[in-house]
């Protein structure tokens, strides 16, 4: 795997017109949808304001978001898009002669930052976000996880990983990146129900290092 | 720390006249609401059934349990606390001579397989006990945090397991109790929620062994 990789591939296809059209159109009620709550608060947005905003029928915003929980899984969705769009230019750039490395543990490192900001930046949007990812409807709750292209980007990581022997093989990298995809909702989820007056980034670097180096640890593994 | 020490303290307490009549009714609301909620669901047994199976006025039942998730919530609880003591009696017993050891780490694994048992065989009541840990309410999903004893069993283990050097003593056992019970819910929660078609015991096995040894794991430190 070379790291000029598309991060993941069913985004590199060509759009036709209509599916561009599409992809405008959802665009725009996202932008109005998210502004509409930053200015009101989740309750405060109602589908009426939204439509009005992004200037098409109240129908065609439902056609898109069934739920204003399905708006911020979009969301965060397009945030993790541009997250993995940083990462694959940071591996470009650090091919280049007299660039450090950009190592996998490196990106795993650098991807738990750049997601403990997020939460840092929308505490009020991690509980529904969570919560939609956790609905007992198992359809919805599915839905969600399939629009949350995290294992994927952290997937993709623990591949060079594995590749560079710096994480365990004996686990599929699908296994790994959603067992780091759980520590990263669990810590989320706490950290904006009842931790938030501790420093995000801490909590997520320790929740990182201690999936990565385990419990047991490198220390107590040498002493044993 | 020798092993006959309680794994909690707050438990041992001698409780007056009072505070045994008042388990007493307790304990028997639980066991009338358990019985109804196994022959009628968690909709089913309403708190009327409850009361009159129980042999008390209705607003007896909520000044117990607030609501069936309260319910579910302290039937859990009762179960850690048999928990509890059957490792008690583990302890104990393999201090005996000619008995092997049951050092620290063999708890974890111990708890983490009666766990497993449990959650494999409730679970319908897996998914509202989760939700009621993670209610957006924070006063109601602490009041369930605080009720299920998880943390401080994992944390005398894990207590053991740092004296012993088997587990890395350079974050808190209450840390590291929490990283364990966080990976306990999630994996339930998982597998209740769209992974019962798999093995429960094998899913947290692989879960605890994830934890444990972390993603890097020993191999690839060692190759590294």
């Amino acid at each position: 795997m070379t790291p000029t990789d598309a991060v993941w591939d069913a985004k590199t296809a060509e759009p036709s017109a209509r599916e561009r059209k599409k992809a405008d159109r959802r665009r725009a009620i996202l932008t109005a949808a998210l502004a509409l709550i930053e200015e009101r608060g989740l309750k405060g947005a109602t589908f009426e304001l939204i439509a009005a905003r992004a200037g098409v029928a109240r129908g065609t915003v439902f056609n898109y978001f069934p739920s204003k929980e399905a708006i911020l899984v979009a969301y965060f969705a397009t945030q993790l898009d541009e997250l993995a769009r940083r990462v694959a230019l940071q591996r470009e750039r650090h091919t280049r002669p007299g660039e450090p490395p950009f190592d996998a543990l490196a990106e795993i490192d650098y991807l738990f930052a750049e997601l403990a900001r997020f939460v840092e930046g929308h505490r009020e949007l991690i509980l529904p976000i969570s919560f939609e990812l956790l609905d007992p409807n198992a359809e919805r709750s599915r839905a969600a996880y399939l629009a949350i292209p995290l294992v994927e980007l952290l997937r993709s990581a623990l591949k060079r990983a594995q590749a560079a022997g710096s994480v365990r093989a004996d686990y599929s990298a699908e296994r790994l990146a959603r067992t780091l995809a759980n520590v990263y909702f669990i810590t989320a989820l706490q950290w904006a129900a009842y931790r938030h007056d501790r420093d995000a980034r801490e909590e997520f670097a320790v929740a990182l290092r201690l999936a990565l180096e385990g419990l047991i640890g490198a220390s107590a593994a040498a002493r044993a």
